[in-house]
This record gives C-alpha cells, structure tokens and sequence, in this order.
C-alpha cells in the first residue's frame, strides 16, 4: 500500500431533480446557471457588491426589500418578475450600481437548486459561471475535497449551457481529481467540441434557452455570460448569503 | 399559413428520473438499455424468439419460469441473478437455443424503465439498440409522431452508452424531426465524436459500465452490443410482451 491520498472525485450532476443520487453531504457543491443568475452573482460580487442573497419565491424577494435597505431583482421565465425593480441581467450590476449595496436575487432555476443544495447538507456551497471559471476552479483545487457541479437546467431538464460549463471545470480540475460518473464525462466532451467558440456552438445547437433569451433581446446577455473570467471572483455561500471569497 | 403538418418532435430523457418531465402519454417511447437488456432483446428477437416478457422482479421472473414454459433470464449489477439460470448477455440467444422460445427477462435498469413508460401510459413502447438501430428508425419514420429516447443509465444515474444511442437516433431522424430539448442535442454531438469507433470511444471516456463490464470479462458483449443492426429487428411491446415487428 503507498500512502499517498486517494484523489478526490468530481462528479456532474445535469438537473436538479437527480441530486438525490449524489453525496450531497461529503461535496462541495458547485450551482451552476450560466443564463444568468451564476453570472449575475459573479458580476454583482465582482463589482463590489457586499453581498447577493439567494432567496426562493417573488414574495419573499419583495418583503425583504419592504424590511431592509436591499436591491431586490429576480426573473421569472425569462423576464424581470411582477413587483420587483431589477432582473437577472448581469450587465445591469455594473460597478456604480451594485457597489456596497446587498442584492436579493430570485431566480427559477438557480436560486431552487441552491436552497435544494442547503436543505440536502452540502458541505460546502459556491456558484460557477464562465465569468469566474478560474476563481472556482482555484478554489476547488485548494480544497481539494469532492466536488458535485450541480447544473440548475430549465426547470429540471438538462440543457446545454450548464454541461457546457461543467465540462470546463471537469476540463480543468482532470488528472487532479477522477471523474466520477459518466455525466462528467459526457460535459468535458461536449465542452471540447464547444470551447473554441462557446456563443457560436449555442447558437448552431439552437439551445433552447439560447433561443428563449435572443426573443427578448437579450444577445448581450449571453456573450458577456459566455465570456471566461470577466468577473472573476469567488462566490461563495456562508449564512444565508452570497459573498466574495479569497479567488 | 401553409397546410403542410408541423414536424414531430425528439427529444432525449437521459434518466428514469427524469421522464415526468416529457409527454409521455403522446409519444413513442424507445427504451434504450445498450449494455446490455435492449441489445439482448434485439438478439433473442432476431434470432427467432417468440417474444420477450420483461419482468422487474427476479421472483417474478422464476414464478413464470414454473408456470410455463419459457427461458428466465436476467441480471443484477451486471451479473446473472440468483435463482435464474441464465443472464443478460446477447451472444448467449443464438438462433439454435433461442427459435421459437419465450425469454422472460429482467433486467437492473430497462426492464424497470418500460415499465415506468407504461404505468405512464405511453402511446406506443419500442426498445432499441445499436443491434437494431436501422429498425427503430425505419420505425419512428414511418410513424412519424412525437418520439421520446428514453435511457435506461445505471441506477438513476445518466450514462455514455445509452446517450450515445439516443444520439445516433437523433442524427438520423434529423431534418425529419425537431429534436426538441438540448439533451437530444448534446446526445447527438456525442455520437458524432463516437461514431467512427464506439468501442475506442468508450474505452477512452473510461465509461462506467464500460469498466464494470469488462471486470466480469464481457468485452464480446459489449462489441456485440455496439455493432449497429447485427440484430436489425423491430422489437415492439404488445400486451405485456416484445415481439418482433415489421422492420
């Protein structure tokens, strides 16, 4: 026997309805929503927010800015929510808006996948975006314990854009940790075929959430949410909140 | 507006987890189990079987063996399960010991998935495989109505294989259909850096199953089960049974 550590293992999780089958409780996990609320997060953090608070539904969005001072934001399908100010567009928080203000952020898939990662006892939590890839990557390189890239999908089916960034990590994290179930895998090759021009791939796939943001104008959106490590920053989970972590 | 028929749809549900999400109850389902429950079906099929009556059970499966006269068979974890005298590998259903027999067969994954596609109340059940893939898309062709790949994975969890068959499907029922939600996109570009040698393809990817297999000595089986229509038979469900359809 060598004495050597075993290697910690990296596993993709596609859609939020099979995190069940994963060690929630031994993992950090990585939430994963690319189009946008894990690039807003990223944006908002790295243009000084103090902090982002994920929470579940409009209402509770809606009485928390009634109870403090707060930007509250939030989609539903697509658009800014009835009763909130702000959306989920990452080019909104810019710098002289976002600075040392706290964003509440309700979002449909991302914001659910978190607090389903919370409620199952993950052991640690952060969010991934192409806009921070390497502050995440860093980071779980340093801790160097089991990972779960949970991808938040469209309403629990898989899509592209999530695996696409699983893929990236996977890519980047291999030979240091095993890639532990076939979805990984799958991700890293579809990120392979993608990488060279990610906005093109979606585009040529006809990605399904592609399509539903480029009805609402909202091609900006995507290529800053497709860009590597514009706003690279760590975004991690600590009491109830997002902050910026040591990237 | 024009009067021509708007396309059927295809989409790819890459876990039993995930079929509550897709309108199962307007589709053809294609159970797809490559290593190894589809491919042996297709073989015993092909080779002249009477039918296939896939059961969840092993104690199922051994009471039918008392009641009638018909071959019980299955595995699980990829080896023959106790109590049952033979297992799931297709090159065990020869013509000279399969012709005019009755496999009852149950299975760790597909044989539960059809199951679940029926209580679901799909409008129509086939299975496939790379063994019988021509059939099944001659099929779904000359049906021409919405069709959902339905993987078997491994234990709720998404694997290559069963991906890499939905994504064969999908590339040739392309242009014909409207390959409806990203999975079938990201199945489709993994079959397309597959293609040229699955097996290689798998080998390298280290694909779980793969590995769990070739423990167990199988690497004929799973070459068996890549070849693409050495087993070229409709395999339809009808009143509790697969039988061979017109190809």
């Amino acid at each position: 026997m060598n004495n050597l550590p075993a290697k910690p293992t990296v596993s993709v999780c596609l859609s939020p309805s099979l995190l069940h089958l994963y060690d929630v409780k031994n993992s950090i996990i990585v939430i994963i929503d690319v189009l946008r609320a894990t690039s807003t997060i990223a944006a908002a953090l790295y243009n000084g927010a103090k902090s982002v608070i994920p929470v579940e539904s409009v209402a509770e969005c809606i009485e928390m800015g009634k109870q403090m001072e707060v930007i509250t934001a939030g989609e539903r399908d697509g658009k800014i929510a009835e009763g909130l100010k702000y959306g989920n567009s990452p080019l909104q928080y810019s710098q002289a808006f976002i600075k040392n203000k706290t964003l509440v952020l309700t979002t449909t898939n991302g914001t659910k996948l978190l607090h389903m990662a919370l409620t199952a006892g993950a052991r640690g939590i952060i969010t991934g975006s192409f806009c921070n890839l390497n502050s995440v990557c860093d980071y779980l390189l340093r801790e160097y314990t089991h990972v779960i890239l949970a991808c938040a999908g469209w309403k629990d089916r898989v899509n592209i854009e999530d695996t696409l960034l699983a893929g990236a990590v996977c890519s980047k994290l291999n030979d240091k940790f095993i890639m532990d179930c076939d979805a990984a895998k799958i991700a890293a090759v579809l990120y392979a075929n993608a990488k060279d021009n990610l906005y093109e791939f979606l585009k040529k796939q006809n990605a399904s959430h592609f399509i539903r943001l480029a009805k609402y104008q909202l091609e900006a959106d995507i290529r800053y949410s497709l860009s590597e490590n514009n706003a690279n920053v760590l975004c991690i989970y600590d009491k109830g909140r997002l902050i910026a972590g040591k990237g």
